[in-house]
């Protein structure tokens, strides 16, 4: 199965980026992760310019979320909630609703952040966002907290409670991808 | 005083623009109304990009605000939040947090919309960001739902309610203002 990572925060030196490349390595044998990384070439949304074409940015990402199995979110908080950019990237990609490519989809979240509570504001304003979207997002967050302790010197997550905190939640989502897939094997 | 208005849709026929004119009508006779509107021009924040020059779109949105007395905004809902671009343009203007412009601000919010709630989501989201930022968000909402029966062709606000909601908001910020600014030449 094919997850895609979309990450909630730009700066290079990511606590978030990092997390993402530590679900990488805690994936089921049978899933692979796959990127998107162009949220900063996503235009504000201005439902005028749904009249002409889209913008190639925003195309390209709600082709990745059709093409994926479902979609793993990590993301810091910034002010209490979700990052601006990527709540703007979702409002995109919501629209139309009938047919946007989250309906329906198997969706996790996941939040590192320097002070203790990971992200949890953030990843609890995602999900209801998500499942407003029409996304089957789990109901549990992902908060590794503390990043500064739980991430080394390379940015590997060192720490065994966020490894099998994350662990968990991918074994999660794969499941619940396996369970949608074979509902709908047996509709068919 | 000088109050400065941001509207959180960018459309050009937006119904949160029009409640913006309307509570340009029905200011306190002592205020006046300035808008930003170039929330289209401010990139995605990325950390990064505070070792360079800030982008002018985000220098001119804090200077905005710091020389206003207080902020009303009017924002529609996405997604059951706030719109991602309209957060994005606070994630800049919020750092960083010790000298921020809308620290101690007093605020206000509205919401239009064609269903019946008036983007209640959207603007106890948008309060709480606010209040994390630091700025003094009246606890109030001010939803303007079913906006086409509340609406005239010509973009006017006429529904009686409406305007007594738009009108008491403005006062009750007005009031704000006008306690900060004596709590402030008192302890000047």
């Amino acid at each position: 199965m094919k997850i895609l990572g979309i990450v909630g925060s730009l700066r290079r030196d990511s606590y978030n980026a990092m997390l993402m490349r530590a679900a990488a390595e805690l994936l089921p044998p049978d899933a692979e992760l796959v990127l998107f990384d162009a949220l900063d070439e996503i235009p504000a949304f201005n439902e005028d310019l749904e009249d002409g074409p889209v913008p190639d940015a925003v195309t390209a990402l709600k082709e990745a979320i059709a093409e994926a199995d479902g979609v793993l979110f990590a993301t810091p908080e910034y002010n209490g909630s979700i990052p601006g950019f990527l709540k703007n990237a979702l409002d995109w990609v919501s629209r139309p609703f009938e047919n946007n490519p989250l309906r329906n989809k198997p969706a996790a979240v996941m939040g590192a952040s320097t002070g203790m509570f990971g992200a949890v504001w953030a990843q609890a304003e995602l999900r209801k966002v998500l499942g407003l979207i029409g996304a089957r997002a789990l109901e549990r967050d992902t908060p590794v907290g503390l990043a500064t302790m739980r991430f080394d010197a390379a940015g590997e997550l060192a720490d065994p409670d966020g490894r099998e905190l994350v662990g968990e939640t991918l074994a999660l989502l794969a499941d619940t991808i396996r369970e949608r897939e074979a509902y709908l094997a047996d509709a068919a």
